[in-house]
């Protein structure tokens, strides 16, 4: 696919290393060079940071919750502030989930609070669910995902889908498989604006076959002339193996229609992120990097630092001598963010994020650097190599 | 006072009108225009801030709290990282306080936790006390304050003084003037580097002919040719009545020795920081502007604003439309703010914190204009008819 699908939108393969490769993503607010990390920006903000601080990690996109946004404060309220562009400061790209992965577990979790079950009901209509803040009722489908996510205005859209728990029996994800189907179709039908893509979402747990399937399917989907812009593989990181996962990526990704984007939801870590490019995935979005920094993990090209570790209490160096984050550059010690962190100050939390989000930010960016020079072979296996060797 | 009392520090008044002053107080990390407003950095860091935000404030000087580095990581942890300065990467001029006022209020704060009295003994050889954090125990005399301060670097030192609460009898408080008095001699007379300078502090609570005869006894105290660089108005703040405070303020600050700089200890609200400029106040700290912001709380040039209310649910306004600070400038708008606040996003307490210092920058840096261009008297009034008119 050269030409968009949707108004603004495109996605151009510049270099493939085996299923690995680099590609432009256009959007009407950014090009997004690929393989990239979305930032989480749950609420309308990436915890603890502002927009600027985002953008000098590299990240050009970044992703809203529909689920905690439609809640507070509220879509409408969104759209009137010039939707999550305007609200949020942000002025590249977005993504917005469904929704539905949320309402499902967050509002499950509200089950022992108030002590009404069910609390969250599934059927064909989509998620009736109870908000997870004042026990309001809500409902998703597949229509209603897309008019909340057209208030919030991000540049992408995701389907409403149902996502398994990760050790679902097979008929159990053939089930979510077919539902998911239906919803594809009801999504692509259901009115969206013009400049807004909407992306399909492949389920099928870690069976490979069924997977390979239902990227068959979402890819020849079309409604009323309307195809989904990306395909995402949902239903990973829930709970499954992660050598299944690798297995069933390297199985199957590198056959979700080549023209389009492949997003792979809510994973993961440094090395997570090596495999599924090696595997043929573009995107990425987890709320790792961010929420590792606000409980002290730094994540580096040598492996983990823990700052409130007792080892760091004289240590004047960096977390990362080599990397360019303005934390590392601007001379804080070890020594410092250790004291920051035991001390209970907020700003530790905020330069770890910084730190993780450049690091993030970089393992995508030399990734598309291998993969345009040939390279990639060897920089993944280095790249592995010494994260596992540490310091 | 024109030439420096300690290597790389001076003080020249370059403008009066009335008893309001403009000067610049040089010390070996930066040259600050007074008035001026110092934000305090109790743990190594202005809560939430970097410090390049901080300066962007306008800043050039902030304080840091000797009884918590002390304890937490220690005047020697601190003094091995580089001091203050290369341990929290604040370039510019850096004030410390005794340790003594935190180690009795936080030192006795902890009387009922454990359980023991008394936790904090207070007699003519200093403070013996026990930790806030872990229950160790430590001392302040006049000399170690000094030696605890020299380690830290800061590049003014405070002398240890006593405090008395704010509505404290006449013996009282000229016992702790006169305690005060012995304990200026002994942190002249102690050893300390050559570039930091030491403050005297004055006490008196609201008996403005005690304060008057110990600003005279301090500014004439010399101990082996040496004499303090700045005086301190302490104990002001501590439970008085308002409108006390500012008549003691107007009825001695001017008397304190002119040729040395002038510190308020702790005050205070936008309406405080005037009416001590215009009784000849240079240099303040509080911990209002940041604390205010972490409660939601920003103020303003026309009073508070008061984040998380629902009057700014549907507000597109920044904060200040006047304002240029990273928070109004960069457009988030009331009901942003309002959002990240009620969602528990600590962006908006850094935000605010910006905003904050920023006005409280522009507080004083617009009162030195005012003095330097004589129009001092009608810039207070104005400025204070604002702030309580409201928007």
């Amino acid at each position: 696919m050269t030409a968009p699908r949707t108004e603004g939108f495109g996605f151009r393969v510049v270099a493939t290393v085996g299923y690995a490769r680099a590609a432009v993503l256009t959007t009407p607010h950014a090009e997004v060079l690929t393989p990239t990390f979305m930032p989480v920006g749950t609420q309308g903000c990436v915890k603890g940071l502002t927009p600027d601080e985002v953008a000098e990690t590299g990240a050009r996109i970044v992703l809203g919750n529909t689920y905690h946004l439609m809640l507070r404060p509220g879509a409408e309220g969104v759209a009137e502030q010039g939707g999550l562009h305007g609200f949020s400061r942000w002025p590249h790209a977005m993504l917005t989930d469904s929704g539905g992965f949320q309402a499902f577990s967050l509002g499950a979790s509200t089950l022992g609070k108030v002590g009404k079950a069910p609390l969250v009901k599934l059927d064909e209509t989509g998620f009736t669910f109870k908000s997870h803040l004042d026990g309001s009722r809500h409902m998703l489908s597949p229509e209603e995902a897309v008019r909340i996510q057209a208030l919030i205005g991000a540049d992408i859209q995701m389907q409403l889908d149902v996502c398994p728990p990760g050790e679902s029996s097979r008929p159990v994800v053939e089930e979510a498989v077919a539902r998911t189907s239906r919803w594809a179709k009801r999504a692509l039908a259901a009115p969206r604006p013009r400049q807004q893509a909407l992306f399909g979402i492949i389920q099928g747990s870690c069976y490979a076959d069924v997977r390979r399937a239902h990227a068959d399917e979402l890819a020849s989907l079309e409604v009323d002339g309307k195809t989904f812009d990306g395909l995402a593989l949902g239903g990973f990181s829930v709970g499954e193996a992660i050598p299944k996962m690798y297995e069933t990526l390297h199985a199957m990704a590198h056959t979700v229609d080549p023209e389009r984007p492949r997003y792979l939801m809510g994973v993961g870590t440094p090395r997570d992120l090596l495999e599924a490019i090696d595997a043929g995935v573009d995107m990425f979005d987890c709320v790792l990097p961010t929420r590792n920094a606000r409980n002290g993990q730094a994540l580096t090209r040598f492996g983990r630092v823990v700052v409130k570790q007792a080892q760091w209490k004289h240590d004047k160096r960096p977390i990362d001598p080599e990397c360019g984050c303005a934390c590392c550059l601007g001379g804080y010690s070890r020594a410092y963010l250790r004291h920051l962190y035991l001390a209970g100050e907020m700003t530790v939390l905020r330069l770890l994020s910084v730190h993780n989000l450049h690091w993030y930010g970089e393992l995508v960016t030399s990734a598309r650097e291998a993969i345009r020079g040939g390279t990639w072979p060897a920089h993944k296996s280095a790249t592995l190599a010494r994260i596992d060797a540490g310091e």
